[in-house]
């Protein structure tokens, strides 16, 4: 049975569809949006259409931009002779956001998955390979820490490892300020491997 | 500082001005539209703008519905001498949504607040005291079990008395299926005072 009227149900089925929001959720945001002004709405909605439309991959390092070439990949103060690759353009954002790496990235758009069948031709892999052919001195590799980060992580230091150029992955570890007592096993025996000297 | 490209800020700058939504979720669902169809953007924005721009009020019973009357004032089956007073359309939904209920109902958009100062003229009130000048039975008051909601519930009985139609409260209690333990004492006193017998 119907609710809501037609326009309502149909905003809080659109809604619904997006990664987090449930039903209960969708329900109070088009309330919400019901009870905004008119033209917050439409700048709400124009935010939508104009990021999906313009909003393209950077010709270089494949982050989502803008412009042909993103700000990091024209800024000629960074290292670009460094290049960390990243799963997607909020892991950059996050390394962006410490302000202390002066390297460039590159992003791969996904992690190598067998089990949701994605290989490496479905990630910017080809393309970062393109990318070593110019002056390189290292690559660091910032894939998740999951089993799929893991998985290609491996897979892009054997594929990088003939070239001669230094390929690095990011520490595993416990997170600061993080309490040990509810720190899963893994972490704790990769933290303990990774140990260094004082 | 600017970590991303300024359409996806504008995005994710809009998505966190809504109700509940942070700026890390903002972050998540800003990127989840970037890479939807553009035909799901476009009716996602769609349903935004035309939700907005088409709902309306109830001529009668000030609902949000897409026609001049909503489906419920409209329909012969419903009991309209009994009007269920409920503070915005979702609590009239949540009492649809039994589908025990067979009278109509007046939405009064808020409830009284000093502290916010929203007063009886900020609500619709004046309205639902013209609706009771036609042939009403009974006004149940279904305005939330919060100060507010009791405040408000509380004026409208005493402006109601004096026409001798029958006002009634919906009952407060221990919510089905709820443990003693866990329930707070004002809700415990409230359920002691409107104890029945059995």
């Amino acid at each position: 049975m119907e609710y809501y009227s037609k326009q309502i149900s149909k905003l809080i089925e659109e809604l619904a569809a997006l990664p987090g929001i449930g039903h209960k959720t969708a329900q109070r945001l088009a309330f919400h949006i019901l009870n905004m002004p008119v033209d917050h709405v439409q700048s709400l909605s124009d935010a939508i259409i104009n990021a999906r439309k313009n909003v393209r991959y950077c010709k270089q390092c494949f982050t989502l931009t803008d412009d042909e070439i993103c700000p990091i990949c024209k800024d000629p103060k960074r290292n670009h002779r460094e290049i960390m690759v990243v799963e997607n353009t909020r892991d950059l954002t996050a390394y962006e956001k410490t302000g202390k790496y002066e390297g460039v990235y590159h992003v791969l758009h996904g992690a190598i998955s067998p089990m949701l069948g994605i290989g490496p031709n479905d990630i910017k892999l080809k393309e970062l390979m393109q990318r070593l052919q110019g002056d390189v001195d290292e690559v660091i590799i910032a894939t998740n820490s999951s089993l799929e980060g893991e998985t290609t992580a491996m897979y892009i230091s054997k594929l990088i490892k003939p070239t001669g150029i230094r390929v690095t992955r990011i520490a595993s570890g416990v997170p600061v300020g993080g309490d040990l007592e509810y720190i899963d096993e893994v972490t704790l025996l990769r933290a303990l491997e990774g140990r260094v000297e004082l």
